[in-house]
């Protein structure tokens, strides 16, 4: 009796947003009818568009609008070089660096069975079919240093070697700029251990 | 380049919801879009619906379906008393207790110069002419123990009060159950300030 159904309806709805519970989904509505509707158009219709114009890149697997992303149809890039990421984000990180001009391939997630997430549904057939097209010729695992990611490097290099694919992980180790004193343990551990001769 | 434009999009409408911010935005937009797109789409289903059938209580104005919310229309509540509550979220609480059977207002807001909000903002005028319509003969003021609820309790009784309007504020001091020795030094003066005879 209290609370409008439209009311409710929207107030459940906003709960399928990441980190949004009970209270803050409230919040929002309340936020949205009483103080900008015309956000919560603009939102509608920006859901919308974005459901019916995005798909994934069938190349790289990133977002996309069209069947073929702008960078995977690029001349401009080095077709040998596969760089694997686990999402759209990480690979901006790495073209903001300006220090590599390959492709990408996106994982749009990371093997992580406790999530229920295996090789199978992160489908990377696909990437083993884009890995052995015959033009790439380095793959670089690019995956985060966490336990997940590492798993899944660990994965895709034993499925990729496998088909006689040369593949290589990002270098981990101290921090450009990093001070020792404030590195911690493990990453100084792992620095002393994968050390490189000094170049003359 | 980078990222597709509805994709952009989406991620600027979701900025619309309080308390998300450029990184979470991004995030939800993400989720969305790779991991449920039905939630997507009963979101843009639901705030389109609520922008349709949402709009304010003619009588007390809190969010309503209907010209005159159930509430209003009920014959089981005495219209003699009309508590004047800050969000609908406030007058569920109220409810809540099942100690009080009269009538609301709600204000959608408090006086808060700061954020430019007046008594014209809240077009406090429509309190007046419901508290004025000749059947209210008490008007509770439940707007929080804040400064800016404490400051829209003050103008409100001075406005209502001089209509000749009889005005209450509910009750501040030591919480039901509470222990002294956990109760903020604030709220324990007050209490002895407005301390009350025993009743016998
Ligand atoms: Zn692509
Ligand atoms: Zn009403």
């Amino acid at each position: 009796m209290t609370t409008p159904s439209s009311l409710e309806s929207l107030i459940e709805a906003l709960r399928c947003l990441p980190g949004v519970g009970p209270k803050s989904a409230q919040r929002m509505a309340y936020h949205l009818m009483q103080h900008d509707r015309e956000g919560a158009q603009r939102l509608a219709g920006a859901l919308q568009l974005a459901l019916t114009a995005l798909r994934h890149c069938q190349r790289c697997n990133t977002f996309s609008e069209a069947e073929i992303c702008s960078r995977c149809q690029s001349s401009k890039r080095d077709p040998a070089l596969l760089c694997v990421v686990e999402t759209p984000v990480d690979m901006n990180m790495l073209e903001q660096t300006h220090a590599y001009a390959g492709l990408y391939y996106v994982l749009m997630g990371r093997v992580s069975p406790l999530d229920g997430v295996g090789p199978a549904e992160l489908r990377l057939e696909r990437l083993l079919a884009r890995a052995c097209d015959g033009v790439v010729r380095e793959v670089i695992i690019a995956t985060n240093y966490t336990n997940e990611g590492e798993a899944t490097a660990h994965y895709l290099g034993e499925m990729l070697r496998s088909r006689g694919v040369s593949v290589s992980r990002i270098a981990r180790g101290v921090p450009v700029g990093g001070e020792l004193e404030y590195v911690d343990a493990g990453t100084l551990a792992q620095a002393l251990r994968e050390r490189r001769p000094l170049a003359a």
